[in-house]
């Protein structure tokens, strides 16, 4: 890491409830840019800067007392994010983007893997674009930053800085397909975007967001479905296998599809305060775009139709997914498969004459650790104590901590602590330091740490899914702060009410879907589907 | 690739001659926003696009006859970028997006390897902050593109579209250093930006471009200095080793330094038209910028300093270095090591009954090649004779050709050509197909390119650089398109009046200096260096 937080040394590790005591840097509240800017501009006196040190001592609010205060003091005093000058904006610090860093490792392989392309579209569109496609204008153009000055000179046509691409993709795809052979034609971009959201908090809803946006075009709308499909299936594949978060894939409804698209579908994740977050999404577009700018091509047969398209993205949003999912009180908690560092090793002696032996165990253990393609880091600077470095490193959500003392040295042995397991239970002492023994033993508990976190997700989520027969169980399930799924056929306009009484609104039309015949929990009238309701960010 | 275009077989691959004239599309003159837009409106008749796949026959210019509309050619047929709609911006295309992504995989290797982390910071920039520093306002005020519209309300303050981020990184940086223990920070991200450029050319100069920028910040003078020199040195290795391009690296004058630098570093590359590129640039900021905005530390003994800073930057205008170095009339031409494909196999057949052995032994080949970490393709589409693609994966500069026929089938061998090395020369017959001598002679053969397109480029810049010892000689070889390299210790002012006369600018004062001392070709004055003066892209 570029920066650490200077936190003061506390707490030995020997004291398991004061360790949750870790001090900890609170993100300042954003300034308007203005204020912030001229803040800023005079030179930080001696003291001020020495104060200011100081003044980021304090603690995690705990998750029970108050989780969104709980979720930006973790992003803090982890280093995930800071805010930006600008109102809604978020920095992303190295520990942060080495997170989404490994988002797009795994992704980007699967989008190659299912036949797509990286390119890149310029930012700016005109905005006689974004008004070509009607649901698509009424959905994003209150949200939109617009250029109008550009190079001194007031613009002729606004330039709308993208808040997604479609328009301008479609734009391109009508010069570049003309017949049935340029289809399917399938790409992908990795891209900032930018929405004038209201309402901001780091990684979940900023101004100014990283995400990938896959856009296809097909020649008919069955293939268009299935892409829709398998692009929702890889994101559930990702979440389950990789970020360890138990999303519930389905169908979003009429009201909560995309501005543009036929279907969205969505992968939805239940947060450690129960609510719902929508951490990616599909859309068959069908051919709402192709018939707004024209994206036509000649079939086999020699007849000229309009193509038929999906998009789906996943943003920097999903991080803050997984410190929601996961976290505690002492921090974030990573699924060691997106851990940027997997394992931490902490040396430990007193004598300056037991340091060398330390050293020399360290450096053998973490070499015996890479070669196994384990990512391991090593933390031996002597400004910092073993017990400040403990705090820090669950703070970090470190998967695995390795301890290596001078009696440790002497066994040949080391301690292995699991970050999942507080206390004692989740410590073993006298773990071989023999090459083949430690590879296994340390690989099979990062599997474990997968596997665990992952299923103590399903546990939470599936408890707190209540299904209800009628509207008043909804009331009460949402009241209780819980996700409500029961049968649903009921109109746009009763689903509006329940959002307006409850402030919950369908998350999806989940895939899985109980046997036999339904009725509506709100009309009693017969229902294909159940649908899960909950408050969501 | 996404979509190829559909360009009519035309020619046999037996008439080396003919192969030349290769159907190609021409880049289309970019229309201004307004206009393209609105002719993007109407959907495209069954008629016009019919037309336009006929519209898109034509050859790629030679380059001698005109050398930007041979660039502007080559970028259309080799599907590399296209014209964004608004003006001066472009649409990175999969396959020039596959070249950047093979800068980008070997650099953050290295950016890694020296110490720094990614990161992201937002891309808008108070007016304000780009205020502070007075040269660099003065530099980037003209090309600014200025957000003055968010969320359908007039801002209070406009926001910059970043055109680099010196300013907003200094205003976190402020934040995050208080004491030397937090120096160095050293950081990279990889972004878009933004510059209101007057005259665009696809790559070399657009609206926005994409880059990564380095900023690092220090306790000491000489600390920057050795990390701005790490760095131009990181980006001269990349040039020669990876993308064989034997650039010049040096420093910049006074009147080339970068707004808000003390120094700017270099690397200049000559293409082949005999102008310069600058490829990369280092800069040691001094404390320009954290005097601006109080980025201060506090040192060993207590005292309060500000920071010691660098940034540097490599952009998408290196994908343009690297046609412009490599091309020829034929098309695009890759360095092996950068090349998304390596080897295009080409199966032959005739009759039907040859087409099972054939595409068996070339399936066969294809793994063969790619087990060995080989980028290979195959290309067995049958609405294409190999004469088609022969000219089409020339175009796309692709380093080796293998092709298969029952011949070669029945002999087990097979016929590689380089793409390097025009007709039959660079042709072979009777490879073998067993799999180590296969391997060992496509892998002697990737070498070769790659040593060979490094070694012709530094006999073309050689023969092109003059060394001159009077002004009358410097004018000399600008007017023959040369570059001059002289002893040069004139004023600024003098800088300007020959770039006033001969649109020359001194490229650097290159690291290699000769020895002796040198007489100023200007002033007749001592001259400490040598510099290179050249007209530029």
């Amino acid at each position: 890491m570029a920066s650490l937080l200077r936190l003061p040394s506390l707490l030995s590790p020997s004291k398991p409830l004061l360790r949750r005591r870790l001090p900890a840097a609170r993100l300042a509240a954003p300034a308007a840019s203005r204020g912030q800017a001229s803040a800023a501009a005079g030179a930080a006196a001696p003291a001020a800067a020495e104060t200011r040190g100081g003044d980021r001592e304090g603690q995690v609010t705990p998750r029970s007392v108050d989780f969104n205060a709980w979720y930006t003091d973790v992003i803090a005093a982890a280093e995930l994010a800071d805010y930006g000058p600008v109102r809604g904006t978020m920095v992303i610090r190295p520990y942060g983007y080495a997170i989404w860093e490994a988002i797009q490792d795994y992704l980007n392989v699967k989008f190659k893997e299912t036949g797509h392309s990286n390119m890149y579209f310029p930012q700016f569109i005109p905005y006689s674009f974004i008004e070509k496609e009607a649901s698509h204008v009424e959905g994003f153009s209150p949200e939109l930053a617009l250029v109008t000055i550009g190079g001194g000179k007031e613009l002729e046509e606004k330039l709308v800085v993208r808040p997604t691409s479609e328009t301008i993709v479609n734009h391109m795809f009508t010069k570049w397909i003309q017949s049935y052979r340029d289809l399917p034609l399938m790409i992908n971009q990795w891209a900032n975007v930018t929405r004038w959201e209201m309402r901001t908090k780091p990684f979940i809803r900023t101004l100014e967001f990283l995400w990938q946006e896959g856009h296809t075009a097909h020649a008919t709308l069955e293939e268009a479905e299935k892409e829709a499909m398998q692009m929702i299936d890889v994101y559930t594949k990702f979440a389950y296998e990789q970020a360890a978060i138990p999303v519930i894939p389905g169908r979003k409804s009429r009201v909560e599809t995309f501005a543009g698209a036929n279907q969205t579908y969505t992968i939805e994740a239940m947060m450690g305060d129960k609510k719902a977050l929508q951490a990616g999404t599909s859309h068959n577009l069908g051919q709402n775009f192709s018939r707004a700018f024209g994206t036509q091509f000649m079939d086999e047969n020699g007849q000229i139709e309009h193509v038929w398209q999906t998009s789906w993205a996943i943003s920097t949003r999903f991080v803050g997914g997984i410190i929601m999912t996961h976290g505690d009180d002492a921090g974030l908690m990573l699924p060691p498969r997106i851990a940027p560092i997997q394992v931490i090793i902490v040396p430990i002696w007193k004598k300056g004459d037991e340091k060398a032996a330390v050293l020399e165990a360290v450096d053998s253990v973490q070499k015996i650790l890479k070669e196994a393609g384990i990512r391991v880091k090593v933390d031996d600077s002597e400004l910092r104590t073993p017990g400040w470095k403990f705090n820090h490193y669950e703070m970090k959500g470190i998967p695995v901590r390795i301890e290596i003392g001078p009696r440790d040295v002497t066994n040949k042995s080391v301690v292995v602590s699991r970050r999942d397991v507080p206390g004692k239970q989740g410590k073993e002492f006298g773990v071989s330091m023999d090459p083949s023994i430690l590879v296994n033993h340390i690989k099979g508990r990062l599997e474990d740490i997968q596997a665990s976190l992952l299923q103590k997700a399903i546990t939470f989520r599936d408890s707190n899914i209540v299904d209800v027969s009628s509207y008043g169980q909804l009331k009460e399930a949402i009241a209780e702060g819980k996700w409500a799924r029961g049968p649903w056929s009921a109109s746009d306009a009763d689903e509006l009410k329940v959002k307006e009484e409850t402030s919950a609104t369908i998350r999806c039309y989940p895939f899985e879907q109980p046997e036999g015949t339904k009725k509506c929990f709100m009309t009693g009238n017969p229902a294909e589907e159940v649908a899960i309701f909950a408050k969501s960010y």
